[in-house]
């Protein structure tokens, strides 16, 4: 069987140059990493390799699975981990799990089979069951955006109820009696979390409410706003399952010449930098999720001293204002 | 050394499924495969695994490299070659390189390391003769929103420099004789195609110009648009480098009272979601990165039977109109 020794000689290379190819160190050029990994090739050396890497458990690379990475809030997310996984000298590898269990196996199955000697999981459609087991074998896992009590230690998450509770009693305060909620239509916690604040306050404030279900995007909120304004029942005030839908919202209304916010309050959930394109500037629920991506990842890496809980904000911007009594 | 057959009796499970598990696929439940790698790991079996790989070539998996999976122009292109990737039984691992070629080529190592057996590359850092270098060595490597001669037939790409072209056309049929580009400050091929597109335009109309760089995202669109504001001659028609830009600037216009597209003129770039969030909704060049995606994936899988190229094209919506010689 062949050694280092021989990859360095066929190569032409230092012992040491081999050893920075084979843990991935960017201080060798392309071309070099090249000739080594075709002497690799050609030697058959890799068993070794792998073999090393599991002896070592050191492959410094972090498996990501996030639900959709054409979602901005999947990418603000993936950019922190990456950050805080570059200063300490991890890359990371992402992959797509769609809501969907099969795809979320098949991503953390690829994951385990390239060497990813640690997970964070943004799982929504594996069953909690699956998670721990997960959680039980690989031993540096981290759990964002969900809460598996089995797994406290591991999970980083924030009450998602609260959320549409607050954005729901600021309308209530602001005089709107009549309050509707677009909700996604993926039966995930998320949507079950935030309906719950939703009717909390509709019962508290005695509102009347209505609650529609439309993909979490923005053609979604603009054939929501379309049902809702053809109801018998007028609503003045909008609250949104994610800024996505908001945006949407507002462009159904602009369409149609109803006024934001003096005939209809819009309030959005996540505050993506789309809060800010949109005119009027949506008010929103601040979503912490680069400060719970940062946490995540140093958790992983056992870089904290002290655990952390994360919650969610009301940002008004203008996309809200005192019922107009006199449209109602 | 130790056989698959061995690690089916220890694992406890069919040789078949050992295979599977080490060919990734989903048919696995996640409790087996974890059963199947803890017997690999505990026999050191790991060796063939790594050198059946070696010898068949075929892990099914494509490394994307992309610059920053944040910017949702990325999201879009990554979620059409995941698409394209499953249903044709591959799986896609994604890589950020911020435009910079030591996260590039460290991405680049990684895939390699990972046994990816196919890159889909959209580099902006590397030199061409690195570039070719690489695609010397790995059969399967496909460039996207690049041209490199040598490697005419493994690029997808579009001309640039067409899209600012049209755009500045455009303001100039409608009347506009000040017309700024606001350009990204990134060193990249594009920025600078761009704005020679631009340039053609002002020279060809006999125009007055002015060029801008800033961070090609929301806030420089901002910045840039109050510095364009200060200047002593006024621009009625704004190009800009992407969208993200385009929305700052009217983001800024907002806040300054000033009506877009009474007073002034703004076109976009790429013609992402976000164009159809700002109001008015944006005049934008649209680019076909779905298509050049979709096409990128089937050319690395050797799907094609045709070559296609892509052009750019104006869409027009509310962000611009005739100019208004009363206020200039």
């Amino acid at each position: 069987m062949s050694t280092i020794k021989d990859v360095a000689k066929l190569a032409g290379v230092s012992i040491a140059t081999v050893s920075r190819v084979l843990n991935n160190s960017d201080k060798v050029s392309l071309d070099t990493a090249q000739i080594v990994q075709d002497a690799i090739n050609s030697l058959e050396y890799a068993p070794n390799a792998m073999a090393q890497s599991l002896v070592t458990q050191k492959s410094n690379t972090i498996g990501v699975l996030v639900n959709d990475l054409s979602d901005p809030f999947f990418g603000q997310m993936i950019k922190t981990i990456d950050t805080v996984a570059k200063q300490n000298g991890q890359h990371i590898l992402v992959g797509n799990g769609y809501h969907n269990p099969d795809f979320e196996k098949k991503i953390i199955n690829l994951f385990i089979s390239k060497q990813c000697d640690s997970l964070i999981l943004h799982s929504k459609a594996l069953k909690d069951s699956e998670i721990i087991s997960i959680a039980n074998k690989i031993e540096n896992v981290v759990i964002i955006n969900r809460y598996i009590k089995e797994l406290a230690d591991k999970c980083v998450y924030t009450d998602n109820s609260w959320g549409t509770n607050i954005a729901t009693d600021k309308l209530a305060k602001l005089g709107h009696t009549n309050i509707a909620f677009i909700n996604s239509n993926h039966q995930i916690e998320d949507a079950k979390s935030r309906e719950i604040g939703y009717k909390k306050a509709i019962t508290k404030h005695n509102l009347i409410s209505k609650v529609i279900y439309t993909n979490p995007d923005q053609n979604g909120g603009e054939s929501a706003m379309k049902q809702i304004i053809k109801s018998t029942t007028k609503y003045t005030g909008i609250v949104c399952y994610n800024d996505s839908i908001a945006s949407g919202v507002i462009a159904f209304l602009h369409e149609n010449n109803i006024k934001v916010p003096n005939e209809i309050s819009v309030i959005g959930f996540d505050d993506l930098d789309v809060a800010q394109y949109v005119y009027p500037k949506l008010t929103t629920i601040h979503y912490p999720i680069k400060e719970m991506a940062q946490y995540a990842t140093l958790l992983l890496l056992n870089k904290l001293d002290k655990k952390q809980s994360f919650g969610l904000k009301l940002i008004v911007r203008n996309s809200i204002s005192k019922v107009n009594l006199g449209i109602n």
